[in-house]
Parts: C-alpha cells; sequence; structure tokens
C-alpha cells in the first residue's frame, strides 16, 4: 500500500477514469471519483442527488456562477451557497484523506488544487486527441455516435467552468500537474505504468 | 539508433538541455540545440552572430514583431526578413532531419511545431518551479544569484515571443505535447528514464 495521492483531472474519454482505477488496483489504495459524493454526503447530510444538480448545473458557466453568488435552493445571498457548501465539505475530505496517509487515488474534484501544496501528493492530467476520445466514448463507454461530439464537449465545459468557478485558474494549465500525458496513442495500462514510474523516482531520492 | 527525434521545449534552468543531451547519447543520435544554427549558417551562408541577433530580439516581443513585418539588416519591407529566412531555413532543415530518419533529439526551435503532423516525433516540454531553476541557473550554470530571476524571466519571455511569433501558438500549452513534466523533483536522468519508457510504450503497439 503506499501513502502517496496520485490526483487526475481528464478530458472526458481521455481514459482518466480507467487510469485512475488500474493505479488504485496496482498501489492497493482506495479509488475516488464522483463516488467521494456517497461519503461526503453521509458525512454531512448532503444527498447525492443535490451534489449532482450542482454538477449538472456547472455545464452552464454564467449560471453556475450566478447560482453560487446568489444561493440556490432555498439559500439566501447572505450564506453560503449550496455548490460552495459541497465544495467545501469536499475540500475538507480531500484534505482528511491526504492526512490520513493511506493513499488514494482521486478523479476530478479539483483534487490537484486542493492537494497543490501537499508533498505526498503527485498530480497528472490526462488528454487526448478527438478521434481517440471518440473511440473511447463510442466503443468502451458505448454513447451515439452521432451526439457523442458535443457530449464530450458539454462534459468537458462543465469541468473547467467547475475547475475555474472554485479555483481561480483555467482547468488544463500544465503548470498545475506534475505530469500531463497525451493518452491518444497508448493503452490505459502503459499510462498507469507511466505514472507509477515518476511516483517511484519522485520520491526515492 | 532509434529512428525517432525527440523535441523538447523547456523553460530556462528547468534541465532540458541536459535531459536532452542524455536521451540522445541512450539513444545513440545527434543531439541539436542553438548548435543546429551551425549546420544551418554552413548551408544557407548566414553567420551564426546573425541569427544569434534574431534570438536576441526575440526578448522584446513588440519590436520583434516590427522587425519581421519591416524587415531588418537591409531587407526591405516587399521581401521576408532577415528572421523569417531564419525560420524558414530551420523549419527545413528540422523536416529534413526527420525524414532521413536517423533519429535525434531537439531542443527548442519550435521544433514540437515543425514536426507536429509527424508519427515519428515525440514532442516534450519541461518545466520547473522558480526554487529549482534558481538553484540549477546559479549552481549549473554559474548564474550570479543576483541577476537570476531578472534573467530566467527574460530568457522565458523571449522563448514564448519567439514562439508565439512563429507557430501563431501560446507557448507552453500541454496540448502541443505528448508529455509535459515538471522537473522540480527530479534528477535529469530520471526524466530522461520517463520520456524513455514514453517512446517505448507509444511505438511498442
Amino acid at each position: 500500500m503506499s501513502n502517496k495521492i496520485i490526483t487526475i483531472g481528464r478530458e472526458f474519454a481521455s481514459g482518466g477514469r480507467l487510469i485512475g482505477k488500474e493505479l488504485a488496483d496496482r498501489l492497493g489504495v482506495t479509488y475516488y471519483d464522483k463516488n467521494i459524493l456517497d461519503h461526503i454526503a453521509e458525512k454531512n447530510g448532503y444527498s447525492v442527488e443535490m451534489i449532482e444538480e450542482d454538477e449538472r448545473r456547472a455545464k452552464n458557466g454564467f449560471f453556475y456562477s450566478l447560482s453560487n453568488a446568489f444561493g440556490a435552493a432555498g439559500y439566501g445571498p447572505d450564506t453560503l451557497s449550496i455548490n460552495e457548501k459541497f465544495f467545501i465539505a469536499q475540500f475538507e475530505y480531500i484534505l482528511e484523506l491526504a492526512k490520513e496517509g493511506n493513499g488514494g487515488v482521486i478523479v476530478g474534484r479539483c483534487a490537484d488544487y486542493v492537494l497543490r501544496d501537499f508533498d505526498d501528493a503527485v498530480n497528472v492530467f490526462i488528454f487526448a486527441d478527438e478521434a481517440s476520445k471518440i473511440k473511447r466514448a463510442t466503443e468502451v463507454y458505448g454513447l451515439d455516435a452521432d451526439d457523442v461530439k458535443k457530449y464530450m464537449g458539454d462534459m468537458d465545459k462543465a469541468r473547467a467552468n467547475y475547475y475555474k468557478y472554485h479555483t481561480g485558474q483555467k482547468w488544463g494549465e500544465m503548470r498545475n500537474y506534475d505530469l500531463s500525458i497525451d493518452s491518444s496513442n497508448l493503452r490505459e495500462k502503459d499510462v498507469a505504468d507511466l505514472i507509477l514510474k515518476y511516483v517511484d523516482m519522485r520520491y526515492q531520492a
């Protein structure tokens, strides 16, 4: 078991989730992605549906900012919006995970930002060219070929909006990651190998 | 000997040059950086001094664009500026190298852009945090500690201006590289290992 936390930011259909699961298996640590919400919901009394609604709304950047600024679901402007509350709960949960020292792989959730000053965190970003993302989205995820481009675009826009809103930074800037990898010409297993090699080198010294 | 061309974009003092030399040694191929100018100068009758003057001027983005637009060193506006001529000669030389199939490592020179559609090219960008760059610049390159920050900033600004002018793109965007690596916590040798691992994986399939 490793005590390292690996965070993975990723474009939709670049293979980030599969790579993350492979890494977690190989390191013997827990894998987190949207499932982190189950833990947080349980701990804080939010429902997973409320949190997923927050994600869905992030697809429209302007509306998302507005709903955060003026509150939503009954929260007034004098209090934190529910989006902010989710984010803060998530932020604290991720920090807690890192401090516990049992390692983990976290896909998405702005985890690179949360752990930016944490020495035992390795931040990775996975992207790919359009052709290889379309191939994975249709063949592996089973998406309809007619809608896949729009769907992929919407998903990445939502991720960029969510990241920008909560971190103030542009999503997918190489300087926020230890390693950025174009997965287009690689198998998921190979990308996991490459990341493990980086982790070994970084902590052997 | 490998037939692959590895291009390395890099921030000043991130170790890109040392990593490139290590890679060239390990692959048994020729290493190119500013020394590419010797070959081009010889072939085209330019002097290395003229080319270095072009680089120096790139430090001022506005003046650099102006000097390209209106010509320099006796070239009128009706002809290509000398900067453009250098760039085109360099562009052709790099393409020629790639087509010859003897491999190589090219540091800088917008080589990633020149070879962006070339299947046997692997494009890498190396960057690092300020502390580790200052350490390398003073301890390895022997720069004066008082001036090092300004010098590093000027060098990277020149590289960004040069890249922007000649490629129309922002320097250091992850999507232009197969692999972007923060070298801060790694030895140059380890970064070279990581790149070689990527090359092996990419071409094994």
